[in-house]
């Protein structure tokens, strides 16, 4: 068990996970008490939603695999704003509330796919594709079960992506691509950007 | 659209479902208004369990994504029967209630890795192994939201296919396999076996 | 070379070997002295068959390369008892004698698929599918050759797996799974069990 | 042969096309007279390039073979602005010109792995990453030639998925994505978004 | 069921093959007649041996199950000459008689792997490589079965590829890379081509 | 990052490559001074082609992404001779001059598809075919950029490992497969075999 490539996220690591030794495997490998029953805390994030992952860093049983799952708690009028898994499909059911979801498809149609999903309803994103899913309703928190096609599906916020890398992306690069001022790219790039998952 | 193969389950049916046309493809081919959040019925089943699997026949978007979700209800004392998924992995989470769940490794070891689950908790049925889950509370229902790792999972309910099989294993084959009379496999052959999967 | 990884068997090693050096590779590693022309000794198995996998443990290059390899013996109504590979097909071809064969589909159907075998016939069992092969001659053995879609692939027999495990499965489970009395279970549970997998 | 599917994009159709009859296949299925060593347009599009695609609506023998090839042409200060594949690697080189190029990875680093590529260099943008290549050069066109892992890889532009999508997202969940005032979001929204693909 | 896809071979053909229904499935799609047992003809081949190989054109129930089966004859002196599998690796057991059988590394190396193999030895083919088995006995035949990791491996017996493919290769192209005069090529490619797969 | 490893060719290394610590990747670890845009010496190579392959042991960053890319050189009359990828698919453009390419299907059709290629036309060569490139121009040398879909392809130029293996495949098997005298084997034997790889 390689503790620093498994507790640390990457690019790269596509299943380059080291696996144990099958004789000190034990129940606990595939088990989390990862309490996604529990309400998260959704007032930390600037966009009013908490993401709790639960993939192969954090259960490592699940390494060659090929699956995950997360908790997704979204403040009233909270979102998880538009992203992508670059290495996974996801599947969404509503614990509770209403989301209105999305997704948009490639060049160079981008159609947007769109539902208001009620709760018990499931919806699919396709793996890739840039989707997000926004709570409506002013005053009632929303909460979704979503599971995802690999053990380390990886997750790109786009605005904090863009705007928020480190370093920054040129804001040549930005303005033209924004078809913005460079003056607006730099007030963006000024922003915290903070993700939404944990 | 196939809706012939689209409609009906098969051991074949790996990735056999023809495309739609991506002229006529709407949001609706990505959604199901599966009803998640409602409980269903366990009075029907023997074990006392009902599994809603929202698979590529039910959701066609799903087709070629890798990945499908499940509700399942437990009544109290029901169970989800030893069973594999011969194409998938499954990561499940209580929603509701507590279960004993637990997976049997490959020969010739045979290791049980088992938990009790309590709301919140993780687990992890690796691909095509034997596992099962149990409500052991008396009075109190459970719930779990389960995903498996293709749009075609298939669900093999150990009981069932051996001893309800249409038409019959020989109960020569069966007697040798559990050591046991043929008169008591004879017994359990001519039992009413129905699954619980719908 | 992971020795201790390399000569264990694990539900999680679906890839898991470490590549040797390609300096100090040879023909020895693609190579084993199986004698899989030699009859096996069948009668150490209450089941009546042996089975001789040649998979990655035994024969190393084969790892990554998707594939192993069998001998099959079969007493005089022996048999190789209801099985899965959680992780392959599998095609057999007879050798010598005849066979029984056959595999149960998915829920809800489980449909069985039988055939009787001759010398120099072939039959698929699909991956994951609950399958056998029976001995229905009296006096004389059988021989087959089977070969499997891992090298990995892993062999649950299910008899020992659900009433062999170690530590056992709850009777309550098994009980309510299989539709009989707890004593029937435990009854079952006390058997020894072993597996004809060598 | 399906040409209603093989002549249309789509964010499904990962492996969608109907094989040819082997019989009638020829040379020219394995062809294209794709002029990738023409120069292409830039001026038509408000960023600056084209880029040429070479994939399997295209070139029909590329089908189930995971591979297409790209020539993209950069006008002076031109970009190939931040985009993803949802199902590629993309590997470049330069053939005229210098190229400042870059990609993020994943949350929650969105690390920036930027370079300023010159004629012969070859730079990697993994599977789904956000990335981009801008022409530094206020005088001088550049050229470079891209290979990608799929013969079907897909490309959105983020800048057109995310404010020129058809239906629109809703400006609620883009302002607080980005950030910014919901006028910003529409005044993005207003513009003509057009990709550089063709 | 797509008659005329499934009885043609093609180079093209990786997976395209169109599933059954699954309700008009029976044991026979899975099943053949295949007389493996049974010797066959050496002396039709100008190379003293015969591969009859169940894939997926014979045998329709292998279709998306990676795996395929063959039977090899061998006259004493016979062999089966260098050749590739584009689509799969080979596993070999003697069952038979002697084999001298070796495989060749790639550039730059091209290290010949070989071995004398007896009855019941096994050896493996990686993917793709130039492989090859002659039996060194000049009375006696031999025999083997192989398995292959693909329903459709495909086989190239490098001679005919290269000196006897219809139309014929340049002789320019052949000279200089065999190294001899055009007249040794062209004297090669009058030669009459047939392989030794039925 | 096991660098004994990483610098070796290895037939069996399909995706043998130990991946770095994430936390010490760079931007250097995808980018390759390949210097593409420089002509080769073909002089050194008997056939006149020298192949400037990037891949995973000359670009770490590639590793487990399923894609190569390589510049080849080609002396007025020079070819790239008949050669497979045992891992991959080829699609390749022309940059100068002009080619006459081919591949060659399968067993038993073996058919010859082959085109003569000028600048900027691409051409694709199906995973594991024999194929090659040809420049028939006596006085002009010819460019092309090609790439495979695996960060590993191999390469098996058919004359060197057929006839220059080390050790030498036995003149018995090769006289037989080629239909000529031993000493015509033996004379191949003879040459000095270099591929055109570098």
């Amino acid at each position: 068990m390689s503790l620093p490539l498994q507790h640390r996220e990457s690019a790269m690591l596509v299943n380059g996970f080291v696996c144990k030794d099958p004789e000190v495997v034990t129940a606990e490998d595939f088990f989390l008490a990862a309490k996604l029953d529990m309400p998260r805390d959704t007032k930390m994030s600037k966009v009013g939603s908490n993401v709790t992952l639960i993939n192969v860093m954090k259960l490592v049983g699940l390494n060659t695999l090929g699956i995950s799952l997360a908790r997704i708690d979204y403040a009233p009028l909270g979102e998880n704003p538009p992203h992508t898994h670059p290495r996974a499909t996801e599947i969404l059911t509503v614990l509770e509330g209403t989301l209105y979801v999305g997704f948009v498809t490639s060049n160079t149609d981008n159609k947007l796919f769109s539902k208001v999903l009620n709760k018990g309803d499931v919806f699919v994103f396709p793996q890739g594709l840039i989707h997000f899913q926004f709570n409506p309703n002013p005053y009632k928190p929303a909460v979704a079960i979503a599971a995802l096609s690999s053990q380390n599906p990886g997750a790109i916020t786009i605005a904090n992506a863009v705007f928020g890398s480190k370093p920054m992306i040129s804001d040549d690069v930005l303005a033209k691509a924004f078809q913005v001022e460079k003056n607006t790219v730099d007030w963006l790039q000024a922003q915290f950007w903070a993700d939404n998952h944990n």
